[in-house]
Parts: structure tokens; sequence; C-alpha cells
């Protein structure tokens, strides 16, 4: 720790917070705020969500007794401040192998709970864990803290529902709505109204008024309607607010969440109300960081490594998936009038801003909701549209259903663009892209494509966006683009990257092999690593033939015949190797009765721990030395020469 | 058609509705109700939800000009009357092979849209319908039909979000609210707002009232006031209503839906409303017939055959897979306290009601919503509970991220029961349960096991719910539970359903095979065809040992070494081909270096019509002999004797 965060550093644990005072308190907001802008600059992650929860996060730690009460964090990345407080203050490796997680983790702290980034489950869990509590006789509390963009999700409303329907179950729900356009200046009538409400004198004040309401019309009718109208005034202007109330919950609020005192007041009667209750506080996002606080295309909520003083990138980034994909949209979509976008809260992620600009009246934000992402492009589709969905491909797990039901079932033409797909790394397990090859092979009709290099991406997003029958799939990494990798030869749709013995060194070793040894299914941006591979098998004097099949579902046609040509079969993808493209290949080749072995590599189904990209890649052995060295055991087995070494994949499927 | 249904049978489409009057349209809704019982009773099928909409139907096909405007129905199962108001009248053969759909099919009808019977789908079509529409500059309207109950799915929350974010894009939702606890006697008050609010006047009057009440508060407060008064009273009685307000939607209701004239009172308001709108309408489910008006068990919502007469089923069902589940719930209940229940609206159909009654407190009904029954199990879990939650297994699909984010990635101790997985048949291609063994597939750490009897049902989940730091799932099917399949042996984990040479006629034939030909590996409650596909190919000198591996993920470690004492493996399982236990089988092989070859059957990846079981099982060559004959033809070629004729299974993987 530096200098200028001396009561911070005094803060060992959540209780070390009850004896400081007004003043202390904030002065700890200040220490924490320019922490944050300092460690977070140097390592890049989540900076503006977290300038807009310390106060929030200092008065939830006061108020509520970790780990006895449990404090839910939707989505996570808000949770820096959290980590401060409860004894983790060396941000030095953050989002880095070995360093702290940028999302809360069990493994870190007995004060995280929830470590999934997945946006709007928190209620989820939090009624769960408050029924149990009901169950099981404790009293323990549960507080959840979710953004107002999280409640857009369907998950979120199912859960309301839930817990709105029991009265006598308490929980705590802060809704943490960073909306730019709230004014702070109305927390003082809504501080006052809030401690009206929640008080038991307040509802037996208001069921009074009813009764002389009834009673006597006339005169009665003033006082209740002076209040409802107080109330109506507010909900005018706060939309969500009459909302929870139909459906029976409490609603405190708003609370500026920069206030700890107000927040200390709001929690501390919601905790005590013995029943679910919303406390709605504003806060403002990039809070105290000037670059931040001014920028309005939310440039901050996420950031790689900055110059603290400017807000500026260390490095500049050089053309991504993301940006080739962009583009083409545009294009697309000057010649292509109707084809349109579809992006679940996150335009600029995706890619997807300039098409927005080009075409305001085409593109649509549905909120942090895949599912209805998904059925909304199939009624696109129906009605006589060509939807483009882009999303990270983590998330379209939530859209599963909504893929093969509604879009598939009913022959929408649909194109669904993965970003992110594959390891991602640094932001951790649920980040990382590695289930969409696996889980939409089963889906009837859907075509699937792994571009190798802008060109490829390019071209696939056109062959998609052409098929207007069926549902289809375009998915590539995160980041950088590589360079180009140019095929060789075609064979029925699929792109040879090298023929057999055309390496630098030519078939040598054994010499007596008829045919090629090794068919390599190359998926997507892997291709450099799979010529790499060969190279190296190449000096082992093992010949390969490195295919990409550009179109990964269904299988290419010519595959079969292709690979009974050679001697072994070896798939290579950045996806999990349950049910993933090397499960496809090999089915298609048993259905085709060619029994040749099959070894396939991708990510064995596991939860992988953050890192670097190229540190998880090597913990996995998705790298061409490993692979190579597999393939030639197996070759070697195959040709006798090893019998006793039995060939093995790096990390078997099982779990 | 038999007699009483003289009206009726005039209408060939909806247009033939329009010169009908009120009289001939309340006697061609009885006309209806008539033909219902009387068909329904014969063939089975959704009663009692068809009865409550008969009115409504003909209200919509009256005012909307299908299949120019989109007449939308969610979940579909309460389309019976709109396919009898669109040509389609002979229900002789309603949900039999050739017959017509128990849901919307677009084969059957171009006024058919959505067919998929998974529910809180259709304001998401009808957004984007509604969407495309606009984009494409077209005045074609869309109406939405959806069930209260409905409402509670999350997508249905992120649509009604994203309806109501567009005040110029006309949309008329429906809702069809069958609670009976709601008294039709207050359509009149209801009827007469709801003239008053969608009319441009009405909006004008609210717009003056307010101006009034601001320039001359006291004298304009009153008048402005009543009016919402009597808006708040409704309100109260009406929970949804104030929720849709707050949400920017205008609503209409609530209505009588068993007044014809009313409803296409509101109906044609809304339709020229030209915003998104609501049509609340109150309806009888079983609206008609005794037996289901005084049924409070809902038990005509899904029938079979009945006796018209009496309502009662014409055959008495044996043990179903579901009752042998309910009462073993029962059971575990007593003996542990620390089991609760989960069901997503389902109470009865999964067989929780027994286990509701005995432990009321410790059954969770969350509404239609999949995802929040997953993430509030975790919650459970966390908080010192084993859930068990009870599911069809197609509509786990919709909670996938969950089980994987949620349950799975913090290791929580939840079991996930699936009611009519495989194949079901007669409610056609969304019904099927042949998505989870594939799908769950890619899961880290959950385990999954697939009962083969009602003894095996029993001990397994008992297995589940032991298991308390993983996702259990414990899959069954539709319908009567088989006799006992008893094992003969222990290798592993697995069961050793017969061994080879133990058949009627033991190793014949070719007599030369110092191992046996193959080892099945049975999947399930497909045991006793797997014996049956063994004695087959027994009949032509193929030996064969028969396992059940009980638990199907993750591959029993015992497996490859068992596979390496056989010549070829067979797979068969009621799910899926694609990535399902076959391919996890074949993986499991590749990994230990044992190169088989192997086949495996199961569901071809394509949407299968509806029809008996045993017709689909037959059609898409899921069936002993079949199996049989492509093994022999497989052996056969290894033999050498047959290399001429390619050993493929019925269908390929590839769609």
């Amino acid at each position: 720790m530096g200098d200028g965060w001396e009561l911070l550093t005094r803060i060992k644990g959540p209780r070390d917070l009850d004896r400081l005072g007004k003043e202390q308190l904030d002065l700890l907001a200040a220490e924490i705020r320019t922490f944050l802008v300092d460690a977070v600059s140097k390592t890049g992650g989540h900076l503006g969500p977290n300038l807009g929860v310390v106060e929030l996060t200092i008065a939830l730690h006061r108020v509520f007794d970790s780990p006895k009460d449990k404090v839910l964090f939707d989505t996570g990345h808000q949770s820096y401040v959290h980590k401060l407080l409860t004894g983790r203050q060396d941000f030095s490796r953050l989002r880095a192998k070995g360093g702290l997680s940028g999302y809360p983790s069990r493994a870190e702290s007995e004060h995280d709970v929830i470590e999934n980034s997945h946006a709007s489950t928190v209620l989820g869990w939090a009624d769960g864990l408050a029924k149990a509590n009901q169950v099981l006789g404790k009293d323990d509390h549960v507080v959840a803290v979710i953004g107002d963009g999280a409640l857009t999700g369907g998950m979120a409303w199912e859960a309301l529902n839930n817990i709105a329907d029991a009265k006598d179950r308490p929980l705590v729900i802060v809704v943490n709505d960073n909306e730019r356009s709230y004014a702070p200046t109305i927390g003082g009538l809504a501080n006052h109204l809030a401690t009206l409400r929640t008080t038991d004198g307040y509802e037996r004040f208001l069921a009074r008024g009813k009764d002389i309401l009834e009673r006597t019309p006339v005169v009665g009718r003033p006082l209740y309607e002076t209040l409802h109208g107080a109330k109506k005034g507010l909900k005018d202007f706060i939309a969500p607010q009459g909302m929870f109330e139909d459906l029976g919950l409490k609603y405190v609020g708003p609370i500026d969440g920069h206030d700890i005192e107000a927040m200390e007041s709001a929690l501390t009667r919601a905790k005590r109300f013995g029943g679910p209750v919303i406390v709605h506080c504003l806060t403002e996002k990039g809070r105290g960081y000037q670059h931040a606080e001014q920028d309005e295309a939310d440039r901050f909520h996420g950031i790689g490594p900055i110059h603290p003083d400017t807000g500026l990138p260390v490095k500049t980034a050089a053309a991504s998936w993301t940006s080739v994909f962009g583009d083409e949209m545009v294009k697309l979509g000057r010649e292509r009038e109707d084809v349109v976008a579809i992006t679940a809260a996150m335009l600029q992620p995706v890619g997807l801003k300039k098409f927005a600009e080009t075409f305001p009246e085409r593109v649509f934000d549905v909120g942090i909701a895949e599912q209805h992402a998904a059925t909304s492009a199939a009624g696109l589709a129906t009605g006589g549209l060509h939807p483009v969905f882009a999303v990270y491909a983590t998330f379209l797990n939530r859209a599963f259903d909504q893929v093969l039901m509604d879009v598939a079932l009913h022959k929408c033409g649909v194109t669904f663009v993965l970003d992110r797909a594959g390891v991602t790394g640094d932001d951790g397990a649920s980040h990382n892209g590695m289930w969409d090859m696996s889980i939409l092979q089963v889906v009837p009709t859907l075509r699937m494509a792994a571009p190798r290099d802008a060109e490829q991406l390019r071209a696939q997003l056109r062959e998609a966006v052409e098929v207007d029958d069926a549902p289809t799939v375009v998915r590539y990494s995160k980041g950088v683009v590589g360079p180009a990798v140019p095929a060789v030869g075609r064979i029925g749709g699929m792109d040879v990257l090298r023929e057999p013995g055309t390496g630098t060194h030519g078939p040598s070793g054994t010499g007596d092999t008829p045919r090629p040894d090794v068919l390599l299914v190359s998926v997507g941006a892997l291709a450099p690593m799979c010529l790499e591979i060969a190279g190296l098998l190449d000096k082992q004097g093992i010949s390969t033939t490195v295919v990409d099949p550009r179109w990964v579902k269904p299988v290419d046609e010519a595959l079969p015949a292709l690979a009974a040509k050679h001697r072994v079969v070896v798939t290579v993808e950045d996806n999990g190797r349950v049910g993933g493209v090397g499960s496809a290949v090999a089915q298609a080749l048993r259905d085709a009765g060619v029994d040749l072995p099959l070894r396939d590599f991708g990510i064995p189904p596991r939860f992988l721990d953050h890192a670097s990209r190229k540190e998880v890649m090597a913990e996995i052995g998705l790298t061409a030395p490993d692979i190579a060295r597999q393939v030639t055991g197996l070759v070697a087995t195959l040709d006798g020469r090893l019998d006793d070494e039995p060939s093995r994949t790096a990390e078997p499927a099982r779990d």
C-alpha cells in the first residue's frame, strides 16, 4: 500500500468500520476512490461501476454483519470496494493469474457468495437464501445489490414475483440506480417519505386513513389523497416505484447513494422491516474521477490500463474481431435494407455502434434480455427482416431454449454473432465463451461458422445472412484479429490450409506411409496454431494435412472421405471438448463407417480460474507443442513403435 | 361432422364470421363447446383451456383479419377454437400421427404462426413482428394472447419492457386471465372505463384534467382525483394493472371474456389505438363443461380420453414414473428435513402434490420460471438445504445457463428431476425431452442418472440427493413405468444386465471370436429394448454384453477397459444422438486410447412431428430390430464377410 490510504489500511474486515465517525467515513470513501483510480489504471478492470458504489458498500457493511448476513452483488464487477473492506487490499495483480479476481470469489473470502458474472441472478440467489433462512429458522439477513440495468433481465422479474409473494420473509433489495439523468437533489423529500414508509406507524396511519375515508368520504379524502398525491408525484418521476408497490414490495427511496448517513438510515430501516423491501438509491457511475464523470459513452465501465491523469488508454488497440464485424455490418446494412441488428444492452462492446449511428431505425437494444433478443429476432425474421443478434458467446447460453424452439423450430433466418468466444481469460470462469459450439450442436438446421481471420469473418458473415430459413452462427475470439491465413486449396466447403509434405521439411522419418498420417481439422482462430502443429509434426516425419472446415456445423460432407485418406484425425478447437466440433466430426466419421482413431483437443470440462488467455491455454495444454507431442505419441503407437506408451489426451473429458 | 354443429360446419375461414349476428355468434360458441367436449373426450387433449377461450377467439377473428394480421397464441394448447374457425374441423385424429397437432402448426394453416409449446414466448414474437411491420412500413396488426400464468415467465417481462418502450408501435396484448377468483360481475364498470381509456377523448380529457389541476389546484382536484380514485379502486382489485401502466402500456379491462360483444368492442378500440395496449379479459377455464368448471384441481387442463358424461378417464392409469418419484420424495422428506422441492407451476404434473400436502413449508412453486427455479435452488443449497427441482425435461432448456453458472460453478447440491424425458410423441416437437442428456454433458461436475425401472429411480434419486457439492440430474420417461429389469452383475458403477452368451441361443455362428462381439450400453428405460437387441444379435451368432451405466455422466471409469474386451461398442439412448451419451462414451474411449468402432443410436437431430411414442420410435429407427440389423451389418463388415455393404446408422447426425 502506498501513502494516502491511512484509514483504508486499518480496515481488516467489515467490523473495523463500526468505530469510524461520519468524518472518518467520508475520508475513507475518498481514500478508496484514489486507491481505485490508482490501482485499476495500472491493471485495467471495472473502474466506473466501483467508483459509483463506494459509499453504498461502506453503508452496507456497517448495517449488515457479513458473512453471517449475506451481502450479494449482481454481476459482481462492482465488488472492488467490498473486497477492500473485507481484507483484500492487494490489487497489484487484479485479474491476473494468482491475483485477485475481478469478481467476487468464494476462494478469496468468506464474504463472497456469488461469483457469477452473468447479470440479473442476484434476486434469485437472495430468494433462495431467504427461503432457506425461513425453513431453518435463522434470523440472518439477506441483502442483494442490483443495478437498474439488470432489472431488465427476465430472471430478475421471476425473482421479484417470488420475493413479493412472501410478506414475512425478510429480504433487502438495493437497486443501484446509476442512470445519470436522476437529480440527487430529490433525496431530501424522498428520504423523508422513506422514513415514514417502512415504519409501522406509517402503515397504521395509511390503514387508518383508508378507514376514515370509507366512513366519511368527504372529510377523510383530502388528507388521504394528499398523501397519495405526494406519492403519485414521486411515482411519475421514478417509474419503477409503482410497479414494485403493485407487486407488493415495500419501497424506500430514492436515496442519495453517495450519502453514507442517508444510506445507513435507509438500510437500517429496511433491515428492521421484517419483509421484502426495496431500497432505491441513486449513484453516479465513475463518481469522483473527472474523466469518468464527464464521459458519456461509459468508456470507464471496464477498462484496460490507462494513464490515471488523462484517462487515456496506455496502448492503442489494433483492429479487433469486433471492429471487423462492426464495419462489415455497416456495409451489409447499406446493401440490404432487410438487415437489422439486435444487442442486449451492449451496443458498443459488440461493435454495433456504427451500425446504430448509420441506421438508427434498424437497431434494437433490448436490455439485458438475451431470451427476448432471440425470440423477438424470430418475430423480426417471420416479419420479413434478417436480424443479426451480436452477443458475447457466454451470454447466449441464456437464450438456448429460444434459439432452439423459437428460431430453429420455426425456420427463421436469424444470425447470431458470438463475440468473445473461446478462452477470454482475465474475467474468469463465467466469461469464457467455451460452451457455444457444444450446446448449439444439438440445434437442428442451425449452421455455425468459425472464421479464422478478418477476411473469413467478413465472408462468412455474408454467407450467414444469406440463409433465410434457419439460424446461423458466426463465432470469434476476443481481442485483436490475427494475420490472414490463406487457403492453398478447397475440398467440399473446406479450405485446405496445408497439404501434407508442403512443410519446410517435407515427409521424412519412417517414409513408409502410403497415405498422409494426420488430418488436422483446425477450428477458427486456432489456424496459426494448427499450422505450427503441422510444422512440428513434420519435423517428426509425420505428414499432416490441415483443413479449416469454415462451417463447423454441419460437418462438411467431404470430410469423412478426406479423413479416410489419412491414418488419424485430430481436431483442435477453442471450445469445450465435450460435445464440441471434435465430437461432431467423430460422429460424422462413425456415421460414414470411417472408423479411424481420432483425438479431439479443446478446453477441458471444468471452470477455469482467471489468468491471461495465454496462461490459460498453456495450463490446459492447448498449445502447439503440447498437441504435437500427443499426436506424435499416437502415431508412434499406431506404428507399433511405442506400444507400451498409452496415447492419451492431456486432460480427459471426465469431470 | 356429426349433427348439432350446423353453424360451425359453415365456417370455412375467419371471414365467414363476419355475417353472423349476436344470436348466431352465441349459438356458434355453444356449438363449439359441445364439439370440443365430444371430440377431446375421445382423443384426449387440452380441454379446459379451450373451453375458456371460445368467445375470445371468435371475437379475435371478427376484429382482426388473419392471416394478414398476425393472431398469436402463447403456449398454443388453447388454439383448438382457432383451428375450428380457420378451416380445421376434423378432430378425429387430434394429436395422432397424420391428424391435427395439439398446438398451432404452420404446416396445417397459414393462420398459425407460433407452434412452440414453451410458455411466455408470445410477447417476444409479437414485439419482433411489430418491429418488422414498422421497419417495413406495414400497417398489419399484431395481437398476442397470453395467459396470466405465462406472465410470470421472465421472457414475458423482457418483452413487455421492450413493447412499452415504443409508444407508436401498434401491438395488442390480450391477457387471458382465468384465475377463478375473479368475479365476472366487475365487467360493467370495467367496460365503461375501458371505453374511455383508449379513446383519444379520454387521453385529451386526462391531459386537460392535469392542466386544470396544475393551474387551479383546489377546484380542479376533485374531478381529477375522482377519476384516479376510481382507477385506484379497480387497481387494488386487479393487481397487474398498475404495473402495466407504470411501464407505459395502455390498459383496457377487465373485460368479461365470455361476452363476445364486449370483447369485440374492447379489441376494436385496442386495434385502433395505434400503440401498445393490453386487453385484460377474464375467462373461466373449462367454461360450459360442468365437470371441468367444478374441478378445483384443474384436472381438465390436459386430459387423456374421458367419458364425456362423467368426466372420468376411460382407463385408470398404471403406476407412472412420476408417481414413483412422488412417493419416494415423501419418504425422503420424512427422513431428511433439509430436502425441499421446487416446481415451476406444475406441482401436480411432476408428482409433487403429495410432498406439498405433507410438507407445505418445504415446497416452492415459483411460477412458470425455470430460470428462477434453478438460481433460487442454488440459493437454497447455499443456505443449507437440498432442493429437488422437478420439471419436464424439455423445459429445463430454459435454465441451462443457471444450471451451469449458478448451480455448478458455485458447487451447489441441487437435484434436477427431469420428467417426460425422451420421445413423448403426441404433443409434438417441442414437448419431446430429447435435449437434456446432450446439453447437460457440458456442465462440469454435474452428475446425471437415467434409471431403467422404478427400483432404480428410487435408488438413484436417493444417491442424487446425497451429493451436496454439485448438480445431479435424474431423468426418466413419460407415462407408465415398465417391469423391473434385474442386474446380473456389477462392473465399476455399472449394472450388467446380460452376460455374453447367456441368451437363449448362446454364442454360435462364426464361433471363432475369442472375445465377445458387442458391448451394448443401455441408457435408462431402453433396457428392455437393449435386452431384446441382444437376443436378436444372439440369433445371428453375435455375442453381446449389455450394461446399464446407471449414471451416464460422468462416463463410468470402468467402461473403457470393459469396452476393450469387445470388438465393437453400441450405445442406445432415448435422447438426441448429437452430443449425447453415445458421444460421451466415444470420447471416454478415445481419451483412454481405446480405438474401437462405436455406433451410437438415439434420436436424430431434427424436430419430430407429433405421433404416438411408438410410431415416432419406429419412424426414427429406434427399435430393437432396426438396431440389431445395423449392428449385425457392422459386425459382418468387421468379419470381412460383407465388405461391400457400408455400415451406417439409420439416420446420420448431419442435419
